[in-house]
């Protein structure tokens, strides 16, 4: 009975042109069951990787006052999901940007179906992970207090950020000014607002580099095993310096709009033999700053290809998928291109 | 063939003991399915409640420096869960504690199932929140930076905090001093490393009363409809407040080791007609602080059944579940008490 239901799904996507455009390969049965009737999931949880233990004498001021002690920092906080006969794929890991969680990569702004379970459908387990110091992934609130006290000097408070609606509706290409999107957009920017409220303060400026969520990830692969890690924006260069410390498990990389590729310049040896792929979206001439990104990322993959390299740059305009932004997971289009690096992976790195 | 392989698990069960012990009323069937095998979903995802549009000429600072510009604070991240026929069931919403996020109720540290999933599988529509300002629900990073660039006196730093594990050992009663167990106790010391990478920074201290979770909760219930709102510690007496401002929708109020339950001396009508039980564990007595807690709660429910209303007090050693801590929701036998919960709501609140 289910397979009779999903034909007609099928049949009726195929009608209405909804499987027609550039997506290609899933078959006709996967795209049926991507986003329609219940999900079946063999496991489920959350758990915690690395993290190190601080002793403290500032963990709390006033009202807050507390002993010394100790509390545990630098971990950082997995949920993932693994479908039913998940074992003939590798794993698959978002790792999400600046200023924002895990969230990233869930319901859309819009209430549409994220990369999250996209993939889980897509017979992949999923690990979805909060950056060190963001989200689940406990800060440490020692500093502020030590100087709140004048234990510490003023200087010593922690490096943080958050961005504004008005900075990053440029930063992300919805458009030239705030409030004014490019023509044929795919951002959902009448549920901006729901963006806005996934954006968390940003400690990454003031921590350790490698960024702790880099050994976390090494971590995660020895764990979980064969796994394709996907970053956007900040975290881009993340995997790639995993790859450098601890290539085990790492089956592939793809990096989407990466903030900054490895330097073409160095030791490209590191990097060669496994797959990888670098994605952008559109408006990128639109916009300040993209341009010299993503030269630095074509220089990157060209040289990693003369070095008999396994890199591609894919980006979407040039292959005539057109309007998207910065935040590509949540835009109209989203699972489009998701059902693109499912393509990609089972070709690359199986 | 489900209901075959059901039954054998089912029988294995029984003929095991498995089934035995306290915990009542979950039909064979049921319990077969709360542990065992895959997990049918009707639909899942996250979403924001609440927040609220702040102007700030401080988002960053140093190298992180910004424009001023626009953040959205005070919202409340919520993850839920929806099985197959939930509609029969109203819905349950999970609400952490200090210094704490909504890991709290996912997969245990010591790897079992967390009530998240356990409800699910019950039945239950199950929504998960991360307290405003903790977890994926932004903070506001504006006075740190506005102290560091001095455009602020030291005295505008955030009221935060950290729990030590030192300290959390005996508020948390594991024992009577750090490292060392109460006999019997229920909760997986051995994996007690996984809880401190659970908790995070604290900031409500300094929050708004109430709390702007609280608006979040009744907002919450409009949104999904009847729900029981099941609280735990610090976030206790979030539901109660949640209840006098507003009280539709809201099913029931289940308050695990509250921190407070509300004033008995207090107008105790806005509280009457909504079934409340008020749940603790054992070591009450050993432990520093909690025997006034739990008096105050005696006298809130004895209270409210001299005056007509529907509060129930369960303390656990009391009717023989021996060696539950705070964390019960963690604790070995965390899937017996999530079942009494179940019974309880089957009783009083549909």
């Amino acid at each position: 009975m289910r397979s009779v239901l999903r034909c007609l799904v099928v049949g009726l996507a195929l009608s209405s042109g909804l499987l027609g455009g550039v997506a290609p390969a899933a078959t006709a049965t996967e795209q049926a069951s991507l986003t329609e009737g219940p999900l079946t999931i063999a496991k489920q949880g959350s758990f915690f990787i690395g993290g190190r233990e601080e002793s403290s004498t500032s963990l709390g001021r006033g009202k807050s006052a507390a002993p010394p002690g100790t509390i545990t920092v630098d971990q950082v906080y997995v949920r993932y999901q693994t479908p039913p006969r998940a074992e003939t794929e590798p794993s698959v890991v978002l790792i999400h940007g600046c200023c924002l969680t895990g969230k990233t990569w869930e319901t859309t702004p819009d209430g549409r179906m994220g990369w999250d379970e996209y993939f889980v459908r897509r017979g992949f387990s999923t690990y979805v992970l909060d950056q060190a110091w963001r989200g689940r992934s406990a800060s440490d609130p020692s500093a502020i207090n030590a100087v709140a006290d004048a234990h510490l000097p003023i200087e010593s408070l922690p490096l943080v950020s958050s961005a504004s609606h008005e900075g990053s509706w440029v930063l992300f290409r919805f458009g030239p000014r705030y409030g004014e999107a490019f023509p044929g957009l795919q951002f959902p920017v009448k549920a901006v607002d729901e963006l806005w409220r996934q954006m968390v303060p940003d400690y990454a400026a003031g921590l350790p580099k490698p960024n702790p969520t880099v050994p976390a990830l090494t971590q995660l692969a020895q764990r979980i095993g064969p796994s394709v890690l996907i970053s956007h924006s900040q975290s881009g260069i993340y995997p790639f310096q995993a790859l450098v410390s601890d290539r085990r498990n790492i089956a592939a990389i793809i990096s989407i709009e990466p903030a900054n590729c490895p330097d073409s310049k160095a030791d490209l040896t590191p990097y060669k033999g496994t797959p990888i792929l670098v994605l952008f979206g559109d408006y990128i001439g639109e916009s300040p700053g993209w341009g010299h990104i993503l030269q630095g990322c074509r220089d990157y993959v060209d040289a990693m290809k003369r070095v008999g390299g396994r890199a591609d740059l894919l980006v979407l305009p040039e292959i005539g998928i057109k309007g998207n932004s910065h935040m590509l997971m949540q835009d109209s289009n989203s699972l489009q291109i998701a059902g693109l690096l499912v393509d990609w992976i089972r070709k690359s790195a199986r």
